[in-house]
């Protein structure tokens, strides 16, 4: 088996490389001068196996790529091509919220499907996406490593997802941290009011972890801390797995009373201080 | 038959709809804050059969955002999908030039060829690309739409390619002008001099129509017009179907003794004053 590097992944290739002693194999990245990109195999290659890992970042241009490191391979007599998209691009569009549009991920789901022989994804925002794959799709956890990070930072603490659907990854966060799991439920009190509260658990005085998927614009999550704050918790750390944080992400996560944001390395940025290569390299062995 | 437009080719798409008589579907555009491409049809589809128009001037966001557009009319119930993309993105990588490239015209030509009925552009780099699909594959020329606009500005002109792989093109333009074409050919005269000349013709006293199918970076018609003047050469223009003309191509194209610089509006550009409306148009009735 040989890995294969995304050019916003090279890191995190290598990483798996070593971890499983296997293959990592140089390529070389350029874009022309009319922005076309290019991809370059720069080892033999003599293994009928082959992973790419390819972070999808900057979407359409990883997608690209991740076309044209398929042909390469082939080029090169690879029977077996997995793809790993950590960050798996599009996902979020997963079903038709308004006639007329397109489901992203599907389409993308059934072009993956007649190149690779497998798909592997990280926390993807909803499982059923799954069905729009014909080929094996499988979809890490790395909730328990964002656990593991935080472990020695909170004493006791609160999980908790921001809605019901996040509710599975406090709850596997929580497993963990042998801690108390909850979401946090919106309820209206005036026509202008919400109250945001943990639906069957009291913060008071608890350390908090907030966990979800993705953390984008950090409304959500911001807006969750401050009521978690002004209800009486104590120290609040903010965990997600992709790390996506749009613009003032940041800002508004820490004016709202989070300790500290952690994120994976599934999307690299200031946060992405938690590895997914263990997770990775497990799902290949 | 209705028309889609992509992104970057509505008013394209908008003028050989109305040649043709047909209905031009309205499409929202739009991207999401983390950069992902959204497509929504915004009429309603009763047709089983749609074109989609797309320049793939963006390269990696057009090729994607034609997925998307494939996808939401699929689930229309449109039964035949043609593609067309009058500047074919990653047709110039059609062969491995290194060891380990990817033939990235290969791959999409094969992604194209699960999706779409028919594939369609106009005047490709090479015209073997056609061998990488499995679908119709029809090249259009735009060459002649050139010819014509430049018919009342020259006098009498010999038509140029600026080297042989353009001959075709030299000879598309000629046949609309009644005129005579050769292409430029290099000649090593010392060490570090070179000559550039037309194989049989002179350009002494004449006017010059240079032709090609792209220009990048203008280099080459530049260094090539400047011979032509140097030869005696009275009015210049330079004409190519995709103006791509990267950085400072048209500083380099005027500062060489070009009188005019045009080209179509396959890749939109300053210069792109000729319509391929009507070529397309063509190949659909």
């Amino acid at each position: 088996m040989i890995i294969v590097p995304g050019s916003q992944s090279q890191n995190l290739a290598y990483e798996v490389a070593k971890l499983l002693n296997e293959k990592y194999v140089r390529v070389e990245f350029k874009r022309f001068p009319d922005n076309e990109i290019y991809v370059r195999l720069l080892d033999e290659i003599n293994d009928d196996k082959a992973v790419i890992i390819s972070t999808q970042r900057n979407q359409n241009d990883a997608i690209v790529e991740s076309f044209l490191l398929y042909d390469a391979l082939k080029d090169e007599a690879v029977e077996e091509i997995i793809l790993v998209a950590p960050y798996l691009a599009y996902a979020r569009q997963d079903k038709k919220f308004n006639p007329g549009e397109a489901i992203s991920i599907r389409i993308l789901a059934k072009i993956y499907s007649k190149l690779f022989d497998k798909v592997i994804t990280i926390n993807p925002h909803e499982e059923h996406i799954k069905e729009f794959f014909t080929v094996p799709f499988i979809s890490l956890d790395a909730v328990p490593k964002l656990a593991e990070y935080v472990k020695d930072k909170l004493d006791n603490p609160i999980v908790l997802g921001p809605d019901q659907g996040a509710l599975r990854f406090a709850k596997s966060a929580a497993e963990v941290l042998n801690a108390e799991y909850d979401y946090l439920e919106k309820t209206r009190i005036t026509p202008t009011e919400i109250k945001i509260a943990p639906k069957n658990l009291d913060v008071k005085d608890r350390d908090v972890l907030i966990v979800d998927d993705i953390i984008s614009t950090g409304g959500t999550v911001a807006t969750a801390a401050k009521m978690m704050k002004e209800q009486g918790a104590k120290k609040i750390i903010a965990a997600c797995v992709h790390p996506v944080l749009i613009g003032d992400a940041l800002n508004k996560l820490y004016s709202s009373g989070i300790e500290e944001v952690v994120g994976t390395n599934t999307f690299s940025s200031e946060v992405s201080k938690v590895s997914v290569a263990e997770v990775i390299a497990n799902s290949l062995k």
